[in-house]
């Protein structure tokens, strides 16, 4: 468990590539010293970069390729020509055993489309989804599906609780992580069927997760609940709205400062308390999205990442290696009644 | 257009009645000199709180019902025993033509049932819709479905739109109001079949209103739109991630100021200019939500309102009635194509 983890890095995905990749490689091997790096693109720039750190020497493998996706790609394009790009080697580097995760800033459609296809499903998930970690008032949940998924079965959602409760568990450490069902609060409308079948089955999952009932979306900043499941289309929708309510409450900040000179200088005073709040709610610093439910582990990194941000994707992408997560998925499932053996290939990775 | 408006009211809704409902009344009175009240419930409750306000005396009557809807209710109660409660009562006013809208700060859902079986939908609406005030970074947007219809068809978010818009029109004072169709960023996947083609209907919808496509869930307080169009379990999953981030935001504060001296004295210092800010982000001064699409008009008050809260509902009301919404939805609609004349009961109201 406590041996290398070697991790393949997408070194031309994001808006800043490769500077912040091989500097956020750089951070995250000071954060966590057993990874190792194979480093897929451009070896003319990508090389030169590694060469700057000493942290990275000997830690480090360069695989170039002169193809890179970029963030105008339709997922279609990907598939069909992506495939040696430097997002498509880093995905196949986890087919191929050589990494045990794979993590890319680049474009999410791409990424998705090329993981799925690549690594396949796992053979007892019907879909993947894409989980992350929101900020709440106690500290951290995880949330999916973040819109992999525009509509999901009452199958898809128990599955996405079950990878949720793993995620949990590995991630943020928690024995028996809260698990939720985001629902709506209208009473005689308690959600559609989907949810509402869901939600009879996971309250008796024989499973290492207490199952809560329903969150309603104010319920998700305040960290009642470690997991909150929902369909692709709402779990996007909350987690741009948590974000775009943020920004909306900073930009109100500017404009009452703008106006109000006390209220200028009450915030310069505190901005000590105020930063640190700040960046707990910075996306920045909760970065690391995760596919689950694939035959292999990719983590997506926000495109802007900083090289500091990009650094905590690369921590996400080591603690679901290290807690061997697919197997975990794999064995909860079993658990649940609807797995079986796990295929030797997947076993052995 | 000035004559007078008689709005009825259910007295007896909400956690604080019938004191916030009559207080309230007062407040409204103030602030629209042209409102006159039918007020259902408890008499002897009721009447002596009217009486303490010389501005009720006069336009005020107290029609007397010992019948009231509780919190616990289920809307098919509501139905079957809830036509002589005060919030039956009040919504009867409005289907004889006694007022011109009614008010209640009661159950949800039960409002929601009893409005729809009492007024019934309009002939070109198939689905009513609850719509409301958001805060944004540029003032207030109209934001519905809220949670009365968990599955919606294409012709379901068009009718949406025209009836946002109008909506717009009225309470906002917009000419000519930007509308979007909340949707999700993974490019692959823009939406589910029935927002991709509401979307494509609606960009050459001949009427007053600018279709300026999707809108993502961070663009809802940026305020680019002045109506976002939804499903109701989006839409509600919308609303309470972005008063539970508010409330994360706060709490957070408060951990900090508890935590340092200098954040808790800027806190203070600044605090002219963040209670504008917390004035502008409280639900209580976007109160009033409606239900758009029957056959007369009906507002839903937050149940824990303030009197002030909910006299701005009260205010809301007025808006719609003044400005003729029900008719002006029709005249859309028609124009848009799907209306047909108005029954002669509607038209003349």
């Amino acid at each position: 468990m406590n041996s290398e983890l070697i991790i393949a890095l997408d070194a031309m995905g994001g808006d800043n590539a490769p500077e912040i990749v091989v500097e956020g490689a750089k951070i995250a091997r000071e954060r966590y010293p057993s990874v190792r790096y194979l480093l897929f693109g451009d070896e003319a720039k990508v090389a030169p970069l590694v060469a700057q750190h000493a942290q990275l020497t000997g830690v480090t493998t360069v695989h170039h390729t002169d193809q890179a996706i970029s963030g105008e790609d339709k997922p279609a394009q990907a598939v069909r020509r992506g495939r040696d790009s430097s997002m498509g080697l880093a995905i196949q580097a986890v087919r191929e055993g050589d990494a045990v995760v794979a993590v890319s800033a680049g474009n999410t459609g791409a990424l998705m489309a090329l993981s799925k296809i690549m690594l396949r499903t796992l053979h007892d998930i019907d879909r993947p989804a894409l989980a992350s970690l929101m900020p709440t008032l106690r500290g951290e949940s995880v949330m999916l599906d973040l819109g992999a998924n525009v509509e999901c079965s009452e199958e898809n959602l128990i599955q996405f609780a079950v990878m949720g409760a793993v995620f949990a568990r590995s991630v943020l450490g928690l024995a028996r992580p809260r698990v939720g069902l985001l629902n709506i609060g209208v009473e005689e409308l308690k959600g559609n069927d989907e949810v509402k079948a869901a939600g009879r089955r996971l309250r008796d999952a024989p499973l290492p997760m207490e199952f809560a009932g329903y969150v309603e979306g104010d319920g998700i900043g305040a960290g009642d609940f470690d997991v909150v499941v929902t369909d692709g289309f709402s779990g996007n929708v909350a987690l741009k709205t948590a974000e775009g309510t943020a920004k909306l409450i900073y930009g109100l900040l500017k404009q009452v400062s703008a106006a109000n000179f006390l209220t200028r200088l009450g915030l310069f005073i505190g901005r000590q308390g105020l930063n640190a709040l700040r960046d707990h709610l910075d996306p920045q610093n909760h970065n690391g999205a995760v596919f689950l439910g694939l035959n292999g582990l990719v983590v997506k990194s926000h495109g802007g990442a900083s090289a500091s941000s990009f650094a905590s994707a690369i921590g996400v992408a080591a603690d679901m290696a290290r807690h061997d997560l697919i197997n975990a998925i794999h064995e909860d499932l079993k658990n649940f009644g609807g797995g079986e053996e796990l295929p030797a290939a997947v076993s052995a990775e």
